[in-house]
Parts: structure tokens; C-alpha cells; sequence
């Protein structure tokens, strides 16, 4: 780089300071410019399918880097990936979008240009409702403080944020960047902290059996070990929900297990809904963390922190942040010999699984062996629908190791999601569980995990279309789908120079226990390929947890 | 349907009424109380891989239906479709989309249901950008007139239209249809209609060569026939553009060929730009129809109908709508002798194409074969990239035969669009003409046109990546994408009792000259298969139309 900045290096280079290696999307005529210094740079170019797999896999690659960014085209390529973006948004994931647009004086005239709707600001205004900050540069002299400041919002709030980079700025110079990208963090009020700490100190304190919630905010705040600190200095029982499973390690022997509401294990379920202090870190009550709604909580024996407040029965403290009230909370909060008294309900750990020879597969005991292989090395990823519904219970030891979208809940997500994962954690391995339906959505990613050669292991749950609504609703004949001969998939997308001679590609399909468990040695075994096992669950079982949804969303229909 | 309406069966009576007979979509459990009315009614489910590719199909069926509609579930579902809706707003496609959403209780509390975003308006406020009406449903009594407009404004002015259906509004009782839909019709100024048309006429009659330009308002409004009647009852040569290809037919003697300003051929260039009554019928000024803003008209000496609007010279006449301008102006024109001393330069007629034995395939000779092999039985979808390139010159007789995005241009278009246009003509067979990039956007929905089983033809001209980019920009590694063994694609969609033994698919790869006529061939034969083929096009040529876009490109950069 020489030395005259122009917005596209500038950019660039406030990417690379807060650890973009990987930047994911389409190209298309008005990204171009930007796209040719993005292959001078040292960030890695990770063309996609599609825009909208672009934007999962930059999801995917957030969660785990702590920031991701993906590059599409005006139009067509910013209204395709706007899914992924609502997701992020939804998820709390924060992802820079950055749409290449058509040059000011195009603008200027309002001139009809390929790939335009109707205004030259319909994209920003729509972005702006699903980012935290947004920008349409149209000055070089203002675009690197437009820069530092979406980047910095999308940092401090863990959300997206969106830059606009007409073609004709893209290559206009600018100034240099002064110093590094400083993120604005969060402020809490100290007087407010200093009181609600010390009013919540006292009431934990002295509290019969309290429980500590750890819900998802501390996964995407980054604060697993701040919260970890609190449970081991005061000695309380923690349980966390499907959303942030793992964010305390499961074998902690203080985990009492994952609450969901009606859907818990009731051991679990009593210890929380009887706890006579719940202190709630970050949880969000969205309807597939609290069992649709079937929790059974008593504001006034709760403290709820979260969302920059703090809430103690209620009454609210305003902007107390998370991070800053436990880490008070933690020098306040008195160790207590509790757990002689109280054992905590943990998790059974992992068992081996024994095929039954010849036995056809059910769902349970696909789910059992799946388990049984996963190690800590590997970062499962779980679709929506039966996975989604069977992975809580899996043993999983560290919290990155354990991605769903459990809010937003968006079919088709894991497998681009895979991607950015693979690329992310190149240690680690990524292991996808999806249903045919949700892989069907966006199939064609497999070919990106290919050609970027992740070594993931892929999962098709091939249970005859979406099992998931044939179970919440009835069966109707829309939850049919195509069927594919899904193992012959991986080898449509092996071809030319890049992968021929390689095998790097591993396809089985398995129908019977004993050979599941062949597959997943092979996946053991062959920890440098891309190992892909279609599981033929044409019996149409489910798992435990799925059979469990199915009867409460039943009943919370009856209730209306 | 018992004599109780609802608002589900009101909707879908309204929908039957103004011609769906197929719905696209996925089901959620947000919209499927909806998908089981829908399967009672006798509207066909037609389920999609994804919602973009639901979508597509809807636009491609509703270019031909004249309206098309979908259903989609809250959130995941609904900013999935967005970018087939901008597109079909941008091109005057009118479609209706029907989004499942969560129960009125639920938005009343705020309560963080899955598949939401942010706050219960999001996808309502965002979808009123993209639609000329849209409603979300609150109450069952008001339900119907709000339906009744939505689908009204959405086929006057053939503009996409939104419903949201909350699934406790679906089965809400409602009162019955009253009378049959009501499309209220633009209604022009009768006085600014009469003074305009007869000073249009009183300038066309007396000129000395006058021509006509067809435009894309005139297929979006249907109004084909009646410019027709125009040209022939005036005797006036007309011209089309790429996006109105064939609208008024190609063999006709008037027609002197396709105008897109500097990209077009130099007699049909001169004939437009030196007229001296250029009467523009509905031609919408896009980057792609002006062969990038290329054009050299004369406001002076032009007359300028569409969007509501004459303009002659420099004043404007408003509320004056295309077809009664044509209809009223018919009345008026006098006939002239004009075809004897000024002969159009109409089209080449068609050429049988020949093989050279072993000859490698290039492209100008890919698309003159596959011109030569196109009927009046078969409806060309070209892709934009080098296909949208070549085609403006391909022999197409009748306007429906003829689908392109040419203004939006979203590329992964064709495929899923086919999908509608099959099943809108199922006396015709669609064409499907895309690039390797394009087709791996949406590639998974050729499973659909399978299980459907619509013999379309899909070709994949597999030219090693985005060929358009490598012409108009640099030649970037952001262009190279993974190589699939495209023919082996199709063998995997194909699976289960719908398809097994009936070998409905024909899949063939080429890369000669004698491969590409034999699979033509066998295209023709084989009229009730889905051909699929593949033409290997290593060798990166490109069409002559992209030749010349490439060039034209490359100058308008440098004159920024």
C-alpha cells in the first residue's frame, strides 16, 4: 500500500485491525473496484453461491472471530442477503455489510441503472432497520469517520451495521487513518452500579438457594468467563438455556442443566422456578428458550440483568451493562458452602454408543451416536427443526463449540454457516446436523466448503421432508419434498484441477445403527477430508425433545 | 367450502377468482392453518426449495399468468423472498406475498416469538417499500376490503402487492365476498387525453419519418395488441428494446429491429435517433436498454408515453395512462404509404445451423445453434451475463416467448422462473439459457421442475466463472468459482416413487459443435423430458453482444 489512503484501503485496513482474515460475499459490476484491492490486501477472498449463503457464513465466521463482513453487489446482491443480516440482528451478531452501489452522478441524476428498484436510498433505509448503524459514503473526506463509527457501533453492540460504497468513492483518496479504530465501549452509570450491585450482593448473599441463569448476552458479550468467575466465587448452582448452552462449561460441577421452562428436565425446571434469588445474566425470554412460553418464574424473587438494565423485582436500574454489574457483583458476592447441601443436577456424561446389529435407525439413537462421537475439537453446528429439538442434551464442553440459531431460527443456516466456522477455527472442525429440508435451502454451499478444502463433517437428517411441522401441525401433504440422492451430491461438486486426485470428499449414506457408527469412525478417522453421511430416516422418527415440543405447542394452541 | 367464510378462504376465493390456479412457497408454522385451506381449494401447492427460488418461480409465472402469488412464513421467510419481490417491483411484475405471521396475542405482547427480528412492523414497514399496496390483517371484519384493495392495486398497476396473515386471523370468520373483485382501472384526464392525442396525432401524421418505439410497459400492461393495431392502422416503422424484445412481433414488415442506443446495430441506431417523430411507447431510460445511457434523442422531436404521463416535446400531460393514449391516438392516425420508401431493416430471418465435425464449441456459435432450434412452442429465459448478451438478436416471434430481467437483472433468476412459466404455459416448454455463476445461485430448484415435471430445456453454458465481469472489469480471481460436474446434476434431484423408472430427466454434456446440434437434437425429440445440458465453454468465449458491452462499458468509465 502506498501512501495516499483511498476509502476502499482505508476501509480495508480498519478491517484488518479488528481481525477480519476473511471477507465473504458475490462480486458484481459495482463492487469490483473494491474487490481488486481486496486481493492486494492479505484478507482472504471467499466467493459464495449466493448472497444470502454468503451472509450465513459470515454469521457463522462472526460468532466465532468476533466480527465478520461480507461484500455484495447494489440491489440484487443487498436484498438477497438481508435474511442473513435480520438474523444477525435478531442473534445479536455482528457483521459488517458492505454493498458496492452505483456512482454519485448516476445517483445524482436518478438515473435507472441495472439493479435498482425505485430510489437511490431504498437500500439504506431498509438497512438501517436491521443494523445498528449505517452509512451511505458519498464524501471521501467524511467516509473514514462514516467508516470508524459503523464499524465501532457494529463492535460495542454486537450487531450489524451496514456501509454503502458507491463505485466512484471506492477509489477516492482519503486521509490516513489516525491511530487505531477506537470502539466506544459501553457505559454503565456508576452510581447505578454501585447501588444495584450491593442491593443484588445482599439479596444473593443471603438467599436459601439461589440460581444463577446465564443466558445468551454473556455468549455474544463475550463475558463466559466473567460469568464463570461470579459462579465459582459465590458457589451458586447455574443453569443456562438451548441458546447459550455451554457458555458455563456442562461438566462444571455447579451446572445444574439447561432450563426450558415446561420443556425441562423437571429436576431442573424446580430448581430454578424455586429458586428464592434467580439471578438472570443476559437471557432472553424468546419462546424457544422458555418452552413456548411455558416458563413459570416469580418477578419478585429475580434479578434480571441484561439489555443495559438491571432489574431487581420491580424496581429498574438503567444503564447498568453486563459485564460491568457481574464483575462487581463478583467482588461483593460472599463463597458459601453450598453445594454440600445442594448438589447440583448435572449432565449425565458422554456414553459410548453400541450399535445393534442390523437394528434401522430411529432418531434417538441417531442422536445418541452422534453424541457419543463428538469431541472438543469439533464445533456442532444444529439446524432448526429435530436437531435443533435433540442437541441440548448432547455433551458439549466449551461454549464455541455449540452454534443454533436458536432465535431466529432460520432453515438452511448451517451448513454456509459451516463455512465461515471451518475458516474461523481452522483447529477445530466444523460438524453440521440438518434435516433434508433445511439442507436443501442452501445445498449448494458444500461446494464453497470444498473448494476452501474445511475438512466438516456434514449430517443430513434424511427424514422425508419437514419432519418438525408434520410433528407442531398436522401432516400435511406441503411438508413433502423432492427427494435427492443427497450422498451423490458431494461428488457434482468436485470437479477441475482444485480438488481433482484428491479425494478430499468422503460420501456415505447409512441406513441401519451399525452403519451409522462405521460413518462416524470414518469421520474420526478421516479428520483432513470433508466427510459427508446422509442418514436415511425415512421411518420419520423424531427425537425426545422434538416429541416434547410437538405435545406443548399442542396445548399452548388449545390454550388460545 | 361450507357457507362460513373465513379469511383464509375469502383470500384464496379471491385469489382462484383472478386466475392463480399454482401458489409458491415454504411452509412455516406461521402460515400453515393457510396451506391447509390451500389444500382443500383448488389452487395447486407448488412448495420450493427456498423462498428467493418461490419467489422467482412467482415473477416467471406471473409474466405470463398476469399475476402470480406465494407464501412464505414470518421473518426467515419473508426477508428471504425480498429480492425476488424488488425485482419484480422494479420490472412491473405484479405478485402477490401472503406471510404467515405470529398471533395477534403474541405482537400485542411483544413477546420475542421465533423468526422475529425486532418489533411486530419490521417486514410491513420494509414490504411497503417494495409494493404498491400492502396490508398486515388485524381484524377479521375489516380483512376482506383490505384484501380486496391490496389485489386490486397490485393488478392496476402491475406492482407487487403484500398480505400478512396472522396465523389467528387465518381461520377468523369474515363475511362473504361481495361480487367479484373489483380491479379498479387507471383512469386517465378525458380532457388532457383528448388534447394530447390529437396533438401526438397532428405531429405523427405530419411527419416525414416517423417511428415508433415499443416498450416493457407495453408487455406489463398487456397492451401488445393494441400498439400493434397502432403501428398498423399508421403504417409507422416501430423498433423494440431488449426488455420489450418481441412485444410487437419481430417477423412483422414494419419492424426495423432492437434499439439500445450505442450497443445497437448502426441502421436501427440511426432510423431512431434521426426521426423525426420518435412516438416512445412505455420504454423505460435503463442502463441496459440505453446501451449504458448511450442513446442521442432529441426531446424535441419526441413524444414520450408511460408512468401515467405524455410528454410532448417539453410539456407534460398528466394522468394520462398508455393503453388509452394508444387506443384514443389509433382513432386519429391516418394511414400513410410509408413502408414503400422507407423499407425497415427487419431481422434476419432464422438460419439452420450446421456443425463443423470437431469443431470446439465457441460462443457466437453456441447461441446461433440454439437459436436455430427455438420454436414458437418454446419460451427462451435468458440470464443476464453473456446469454442476456446474445439474445436481443435470437428470432422470437410471439412476446411471451421471451423472458428476461433485463433492468433488475438478477442473475440465479431463470431457473426457479422457469419453474412458474412451465407450469403458467403448460402447452409451452421453457428454455432456460444461464451462465455457470448464475446457476449455481439457484441451482436446487431444477429438483422442483423434476418433481413437477415440467420438460424444460436448462441449458448451463459452463464458461469457468463470471465471464460478464471478466469483460466489463478486470480479469479478477473473484470471478473463478468452484466447477461442478453440472450433467451429473439432475441424477440427484431424481429420487424416490415420483420419478424412479420413468426417466424423466435426459442429461447430456457438450463440447463440440456436433455434441451441441445431436443434444438439440435430442432437446426436440424428447418433448416431454427435462433436457439438461451442459456446454463446456473453457475457452471463455463470449457472445458478440458482450463484445460490444464490454467495450461501450469500458468507454463510459472513462469519461468519469
Amino acid at each position: 500500500m502506498n501512501g495516499q489512503y483511498t476509502v476502499s484501503t482505508y476501509l480495508l485496513q480498519r478491517l484488518q485491525e479488528i481481525g477480519i482474515k476473511h471477507l465473504f460475499g458475490v462480486p458484481g459490476d459495482y463492487n469490483l473496484d473494491f474487490l481488486d484491492d481486496v486481493m492486494e490486501s492479505s484478507i482472504k477472498w471467499v466467493g459464495n453461491c449466493n448472497e444470502l449463503n454468503a451472509g450465513y457464513a459470515t454469521d457463522g465466521y462472526a460468532r466465532l472471530n468476533g466480527i465478520g463482513a461480507a461484500v455484495v453487489t447494489y440491489g440484487v446482491g443487498g436484498f438477497s442477503i438481508i435474511n442473513a443480516v435480520a438474523g444477525a440482528y435478531a442473534e445479536h451478531v455482528p457483521m459488517i455489510i458492505i454493498n458496492g452501489a452505483p456512482p454519485a452522478r448516476r445517483r445524482e441524476a436518478g438515473a435507472m441503472v441495472h439493479h435498482l428498484v425505485s430510489n437511490y436510498y431504498l437500500q439504506f433505509d431498509i438497512f438501517k432497520k436491521i443494523t445498528i448503524d449505517a452509512t451511505l459514503l458519498v464524501d471521501p473526506v467524511t467516509a473514514p469517520e462514516e467508516i470508524d463509527r459503523v464499524i465501532s457501533n457494529c463492535l460495542a453492540h454486537k450487531l450489524p451495521g451496514y456501509i454503502e460504497l458507491p463505485a466512484d468513492i471506492t477509489h477516492a483518496p482519503c486521509h490516513a487513518p489516525v491511530g487505531s479504530l477506537i470502539v466506544q465501549p459501553l457505559i454503565s452509570n456508576t452510581d447505578s452500579l454501585d447501588e444495584c450491585t450491593k442491593e443484588a450482593a445482599g439479596l444473593l448473599n443471603k438467599s436459601a438457594n439461589p440460581l444463577i441463569l446465564a443466558g445468551v448476552e454473556l455468549l455474544r458479550f463475550g463475558l463466559g468467563k466473567e460469568a464463570l468467575q461470579l459462579i465459582e466465587t459465590s458457589e451458586v448452582t447455574f443453569a443456562t438455556m438451548l441458546s447459550s448452552k455451554s457458555v458455563v462449561p456442562e461438566l462444571h460441577p455447579q451446572f445444574t442443566g439447561i432450563y426450558q421452562g415446561g420443556w425441562s428436565k423437571e429436576a431442573v425446571r424446580l430448581q430454578v422456578e424455586n429458586s428464592d434469588c434467580l439471578l438472570s445474566l443476559g437471557a432472553l425470554m424468546t419462546d424457544t428458550d422458555t418452552g413456548l412460553f411455558s416458563i413459570n418464574l416469580d418477578t419478585r424473587r429475580m434479578i434480571t440483568v441484561g439489555g443495559g438494565q438491571v432489574r431487581i423485582g420491580n424496581h429498574i436500574y438503567d444503564q447498568v451493562h453486563l459485564g460491568d454489574f457481574i464483575r462487581e457483583l463478583t467482588l461483593l458476592a460472599e463463597p458459601r458452602s453450598y453445594l454440600a447441601s445442594h448438589p447440583a443436577v448435572s449432565f449425565s456424561p458422554r456414553q459410548n454408543f453400541v450399535a445393534e446389529p442390523s437394528c434401522e435407525l430411529t432418531a434417538p439413537r441417531l442422536y445418541e451416536c452422534i453424541n457419543s462421537y463428538l469431541d472438543d475439537q469439533m464445533i456442532l453446528l444444529s439446524e432448526p427443526g429435530d436437531s435443533f429439538c435433540a442437541t441440548p442434551e448432547f455433551n458439549i464442553e466449551e461454549a464455541e463449540n455449540f452454534i443454533v440459531q436458536a432465535y431466529y431460527c432460520s432453515i438452511g443456516f448451517c451448513t454456509p454457516a459451516a463455512l465461515g466456522v471451518a475458516l474461523a477455527r481452522p483447529a477445530k472442525r466444523p460438524v453440521v446436523l440438518t434435516g433434508d429440508g433445511a439442507f436443501q435451502m442452501t445445498a449448494q454451499e458444500v461446494s464453497t466448503l470444498i473448494r476452501e478444502h474445511c475438512p466438516a463433517v456434514i449430517i443430513i437428517i434424511n427424514n422425508d421432508g419437514y419432519l418438525i411441522e408434520r410433528r407442531l401441525h398436522k401432516d400435511g401433504m406441503y411438508n413433502d419434498i423432492q427427494n435427492w440422492q443427497y450422498s451423490k451430491l458431494p461428488d457434482v461438486f468436485c470437479n477441475g484441477p482444485l480438488v481433482a486426485g484428491t479425494k478430499f470428499v468422503a460420501s456415505i449414506k447409512v441406513t441401519t445403527e451399525e452403519e451409522l457408527e462405521l460413518a462416524m469412525k470414518v469421520a474420526v478417522a478421516e479428520k483432513d477430508k470433508l466427510v459427508f453421511i446422509e442418514v436415511s430416516l425415512q421411518n420419520r422418527t423424531c427425537s425426545k425433545g422434538l416429541e416434547r415440543l410437538g405435545n406443548s405447542y399442542k396445548m399452548s394452541l388449545q390454550k388460545q
